[in-house]
């Protein structure tokens, strides 16, 4: 009977088991990421066998969090999973793992309890539950680890710039920079550096920009001609969706995104009062008050039309227009 | 005779005062602006007239930095600066103040004690020292002075991203947070937020891009023509000297800005080895190592020629070519 549980019977059971292997979600981030190798070298230093399994491609940023760490060859016994809510967002490993999961330490609200054991808190990183965990089994935190859980705490808060960020989140990233973090070069790497693709696909990002309803509206696109012109992967299109409502003025940030077959795929963001789910729920989509998505199919000029349409409705409601 | 003392000493010299003027260095910034509302806040809890001076024009952006703060008229009997390393610094104010600053309080290790009584620890923002003195002092700290310290503590460390953030920072922020401060919208004004005319001026600077010595060196320039056109003010080109620098694989990052008269001023960033300072110097100019400056006159062809041959010394001096 699956159930949800405090850190402390989550410890006992990691202390109990043994032959660990840790799933991340798919499109691996920073935390999961963070979250699978501080756990995985917390129950290594215990005298366990532990292996992480990166589900999917890593981005090569994230190499740094595989020093000092030596594959290990077992059969497995425990599975734990981290950063995931629901066991489909295990995509391909869904299928080996899907429904033997032990263990699930994770942030989400919406986890759907799909581990035999869960433990759910929603803090900014989920590496900060995981921190909360290895102190409740009392290893030493090398600095491997404290750059593992920096690293997710950082970067799930666009580095300490987001509304998920408490002053635990502070006082835990203070933690790890007091055990030797490399803090500076993590920050340089996450949210410095970009590929000359990437400032290509900026720079035509920008050309795209209109402005609608007053200079409240931003509306931005991408096309397929233009990704395979600027070679950008998908790690390089990461934040291009906050990009319209960072303009001054701007209420309601319109991202359009081309995909195959005349289907565009739009993120929408949001300040104040307007709510971005009410306009992607208009064309079937969904998602949070200050960010959501849908799908449009047809034309670059018809989808457009339609989803400005729809944020002036937002504006008029909010009482902005 | 000017000195150098501890914090205990300051705060006794402002329990002995009254009628302070608290005065911010020119190109008011967060933590100059930070550092003085805080202080203001606080000695007026302790029943004393002060007030600040703003130091030339206050950016629009750290108008909340005044909530809750009355104007009050009265003689000045002792004048303080806050993140101010020299005279010079107050540029129209000095010829008022310049010989009779009674306190001090900086974080710049270069201050040369033109106060009578100084006090300089060089945290990563000064605001940091000003909330170790108001805790000294034992005033409250409300939610306007939490604002200010927050202010002053982010902009100087680009929300927490720069090299001098220490764990202190860090938990100094945590501090502020818990007593009740904007965080998430003091962070997206001051990171976020961005005029059209910035927007404008960045697409300009990416046109302008360049890439020398295997794209070790990234060069733009900006234009006076581009800054009339795009109505960049002072505030929109913060920033912009470390767009070429992020630029995967590069070193050494350029910025060439037009100024009159056939001049050019040149902003140099470096990573590792290579020495900013030393390109600066080639052209009279100096700073740091990852970060320094200097002015050539001549054509803009010209002008970028000099200062590319001048890095690809470096890097080869480096052993990075």
């Amino acid at each position: 009977m699956p159930q949800t549980t405090n850190l402390n019977d989550i410890a006992q059971a990691l202390r109990e088991r043994d032959d660990f292997v840790i799933l991340t979600h798919q499109y691996p981030d920073g935390d999961t990421v963070g979250s699978a190798y501080a756990l995985c070298r917390a129950l290594r230093k215990m005298g366990k066998r532990s292996r992480v399994i990166i589900n999917g491609k890593l981005d090569k940023k994230f190499n740094f969090l595989q020093n000092n760490y030596e594959e290990q060859d077992f059969e497995y016994k425990t599975v734990v999973t981290v950063d995931i809510a629901a066991k489909q967002l295990l995509g391909d490993l869904q299928e080996e793992f899907g429904g033997k999961v032990d263990i699930s330490v994770d942030h989400h609200v919406s986890n759907d309890h799909f581990a035999k054991l869960s433990y759910v808190d929603p803090k900014a990183a989920n590496t900060e539950n995981v921190l909360e965990l290895i102190k409740l089994l009392g290893t030493e935190i090398d600095k491997d680890m404290a750059n593992a859980i920096y690293t997710g705490i950082c970067t799930d808060t666009g580095c300490f710039k987001f509304s998920n960020v408490t002053s635990a989140t502070m006082r835990a990233a203070a933690e790890m920079m007091d055990l030797g973090c490399d803090s500076t070069e993590i920050n340089r790497v996450m949210f410095d550096l970009k590929s000359m693709a990437r400032i290509r696909m900026e720079k035509a990002v920008l050309d795209s920009l209109t402005l609608h309803a007053d200079g409240k509206i931003a509306v931005v696109n991408t096309t397929i001609e233009l990704e395979h012109e600027t070679g950008v992967g998908d790690t390089d299109m990461d934040g291009i969706a906050s990009i319209p409502r960072q303009i001054e003025g701007v209420i309601i940030g319109i991202t359009i995104k081309e995909k195959d077959g005349g289907k565009y795929r739009i993120s929408i963001r949001t300040l104040g009062c307007c709510d971005a789910s009410r306009i992607g729920a208009e064309f079937g989509g969904g998602g949070h008050h200050a960010a959501a998505g849908c799908s449009i199919t047809g034309s670059l000029y018809d989808v457009k039309s339609r989803i400005v349409e729809a944020a002036e409705a937002e504006l008029r409601r909010a009482g902005e227009l």
